[in-house]
């Protein structure tokens, strides 16, 4: 098709590694996966089959250095993140890595002086929402001045039931974490300082949480407020607004047909994230693959995870006191201007 | 208050009667029930105890001309409305006269003569959807010019259930005579031709009606689709739409909370006709009092009841014929102007 | 018509009192308005006018007194609440006080005093958004247990335009206690902590405020979202938005018709709060004065008037230290329960 | 990919013929185009250009005779629809011939006779619709049960504005075909008779069409009403609705966000039909390859192209007679079943 077909190396192999390996194979011109590598080497096994046998690699280094493996998608467990995507970096492979980058602000801080070392950016964090239709459209929306300068961003994550009991931080680190980058995106600037309150599952144990307040200022003065559900009853939902000087902006979700019946006229709601950012994590590796071809780096990137960790960690400091907390960030290097 | 009391007397005090009468008491300054009747004495009798004992008759005529009633509200069976509202001219007492007018186009053209000849306006025929705010936002914006000059006009009627199995005939006359009203209303002309086309409640009785099209067109060739669905099983539904030379006008509903709860999101449809219309009741008699102390008429007149007739009829033809029909309408005379 | 007319007397003939005294005389069946008073005697004398020759008076207290006058509506400046209603209290008559009912904690404490030495309640506070359908149809669901337990409260209110420029305290006091009001009346329970962020109108004065975002918790542990928009450009809208254990609601505002053209659908936005409360007023003040016909009182009371001010108290401390601040309240008496 | 690439000639390169070719290029794994052919040479020659060099034929038989040449897509005019579509069946050929399938019922039945001459089915007709996602949900719905037996179908067929005048005969056989398919594929029944009525672009010229009302009656006596707007002058929309028994289903376009500005809540419309099927034709191609690589034929056939015209004749007949008129079609081979 006169272009290279990029072959790709995926570590990790579980849920969302199995769907970016499925959407790399069969609905991503230019990419082929060649190379899967899981520390459960049955599911490896698994994944390799469904891509058509590709090879399967017990040892994430030898997966890394193969010639024939020309990038690198990363879907193992967060405490890997850091450390295999460096790798990566050192082995000059460009690497898409799930979120978070890291888990916890010295290691993603690793990467990003890792990557400054090698002198071009290699990285891309998976933050899937910057690919979402309804996100993409309010952000275009709001960069072409429809509603002036930001004044407030707000955010409803909801999520359908637990799949296990979370406490404040793990909510903060794994699930808030993209409503940081949403709000840091969107808003375009950082933010300054975060207030969190929660709702405890239960109140024998309060640093549970099932429902969560994230108060934020970004450096403008600009407010935000974020929200997450992690127990709705109700489906699965992400909602974006944004105040500007002359109007106010919000998502508008993928619809199901209106069906009036019994009293109510009522639509669908997607029932998890799955379903709700399919096409976003298609969008998403193909974005990524694309920027591969052309040797260029322009999706959420190691400053982006970087940053997302800063805001959690000051999210984090103000569970544990109750009071508001600043961000403590490093200056901007120019790479990621 | 300084402006003088309008004392109605009510003739029929069935389902609608009793709302009128007691809307009238309770919810409209400037007016006071002073006369039921009706053919069953005890119902005549509940609704006078309810109106804190105002006089009961047992003869519409007697009530018609006794010195205390100023004014006459028609509630009684359709078959009587003509001839009634005849003598309530004849008295000189202004009539708000439930629709329709008459159960012919001959009946009702004897009203609009004896008006005539009475030589002022005193009859306001009850097509109460005119006092419905959802239906004269969409009005207001139509004659300011929002969308230019009107070329179709459509119509949702719907039904919870059937009360009881409707002819064809009787679902034209009965209820799709609201939507030929608001059709003419609506796009300010007369009704030139008419198809009818219904799907029976049972295919053993042809003549049954359970969902039927209306297809019209007007003098100025602009067109409508008024739909009517006796037994929609979920609630009760009237939607109007009108495109124009410019852009389309859909009438918005009185709405009640969203409710996102197991997968859905959903709004409560108003249960039947009395919940949907309960305030345009009000606002119906009041507009009629406000008028009868002006000694005005400004609702839909005694002509608006004839030309709905006129329409009906057409339909009704086009059902016996399966063929579209002409209307066969008189001149309008000076007086409706 | 069966029961005696209330006479009232209105206190402050400004805009809102203007409004209160035309709703009394032509829109309350069951009241008249037989005195008003003003301290700007032509605005007295204009509205007494339209009230078909009403008595007006120079002193409150010769009002408050006259055996004509069987109820007062307050609507004066806010710092003549509080000595007003006591005025009334002691007076054993009836009285509707705009809100807030005082512009400091201890003179509100000073009417629920007087009222308990009094006895009965005889103080109702004009927190009107208590007779909107849109806040009504909401907390009827609610209390339905349609989403089971609340946990979360979120509000928007958002007005068009400044008239002046507002203090972060006065928006909080004038504006955000109407937001305090419907959380403590909806979720049923007082509020623990206040946590208050703002943009000023201009960063030259931190002290003026154009958004502000109230974050509050209850009680129970959940958690409150209040946000006030000054200047918002595009109209007046408020939201409220309720998060329970199996779902969520969300007010649906009154609508009107979808307009398709060039390009777009669209809705109007209400221009400004007496177009979007209308109906609210009115049927606050029939709520009102039906209450006073039966000798009860059932609307918001002197305790809900002290108690919004306690939470706005601790709102403008945290607003002065940076902090969250807890809230301060004495105990709710019997009477109040 | 384990799988063999379709080898894909493009007869008519104009515009739905590029995208179709883009499409297939760049957003269709398993497909790629070999060869393109055009009247006009240059068009071809460009469309090739961007098909990284594929090869131009000057011929259509040449085309479709190439042994390269897997699977043949059908994008001229057309009259040129039948003829092709015919060689390439006895081709032994796949085929995607662009709606309609012909320009005359006589042409469209040598179609489905070559099809059953050669004993399998070759032929889809693009009606891309089926593909779409609203669509396809409500259709999903409907089949599910959701709302009962279908009674009635309503579509909403608006163009932004004209690219030229069209006859009432044209825009039936080309724009009001897609909703006559609809109407069959979503009804799941044969349409038995059909109305016309229109307004013409201008009065002195009745036989052009500005907006257009077709009713149809489904062979179980259930009724269509299909409504056609070429010059809305806000947009492109269509919308389906389907009235069963227990319920009602609408279609749910593709949304935009929601803007409040400038005393307004509105969302984009999309401007025209390639915006709002731009992923229907995607996934129409994809769904076409797929079924060819498996030597499977699911997708709209060359019967749902003959029984189209058959409607259409039945409409231009109520046209040109101002009657309802019935359809007359043949009896549905086997192989459609």
């Amino acid at each position: 098709m006169g272009r290279e077909t990029i072959r790709v190396g995926v570590i990790g192999t579980g849920a969302i590694g199995g769907v970016h390996a499925d959407n790399l194979m069969r609905r991503t011109p230019g990419a082929t996966v060649v190379a899967v590598m899981d520390i459960d080497r049955a599911r490896a096994n698994a994944v390799a089959a469904a891509c058509d046998g590709t090879r399967v690699f017990s040892d994430a280094g030898e997966l890394i250095a193969d010639p024939e493996v020309d990038a690198v998608l990363i879907a193992s467990t967060d405490a890997t993140h850091a450390d295999i995507t460096i790798a990566c970096i050192e082995a000059d492979k460009p690497v898409l890595c799930e979120k978070p980058l890291a888990t916890s602000v010295a290691d993603a801080e690793r990467v990003v002086n890792a990557e400054l070392a090698a002198g071009r950016r290699l990285v891309q964090v998976g933050f899937m929402r910057e690919y979402d239709h309804a996100h993409r459209d309010l952000y275009d929306l709001l960069k072409s001045g429809a509603v002036g300068a930001a004044l407030k961003f707000r955010s409803l994550h909801v999520n359908p039931l637990f799949v296990r009991e979370l406490t404040i931080e793990s909510v903060i680190t794994n699930s808030l974490i993209h409503d940081i980058h949403s709000a840091r995106w969107i808003m375009g600037e950082e933010i300054s300082s975060a207030y969190v309150q929660w709702i405890p599952v239960n109140p024998a144990r309060p640093g549970s949480a099932r429902l969560a307040d994230l108060q934020l200022q970004f450096a403008s003065g600009a407010l935000g407020s974020l929200e997450y559900n992690g127990d709705s009853g109700y489906g699965y939902e992400v909602i974006v607004e944004v105040t500007g000087e002359l109007g106010q902006l919000t998502t508008a979700d993928h619809p199901s047909p209106a069906l009036r019946k019994a009293g109510t006229v009522s639509q669908a709601i997607t029932p998890n994230w799955p379903e709700r950012f399919a096409q976003a994590y298609i969008d998403e590796v193909q974005g990524w693959i694309d920027h591969v071809a052309r040797a260029e780096a322009t999706g959420p990137s190691a400053w982006d995870g970087y940053m997302s960790l800063v805001v959690a960690d000051a999210a984090i400091r103000s569970a544990a006191t109750g009071m508001p907390q600043p961000t403590k960030a490093g200056e901007r290097p120019s790479m990621y201007q």
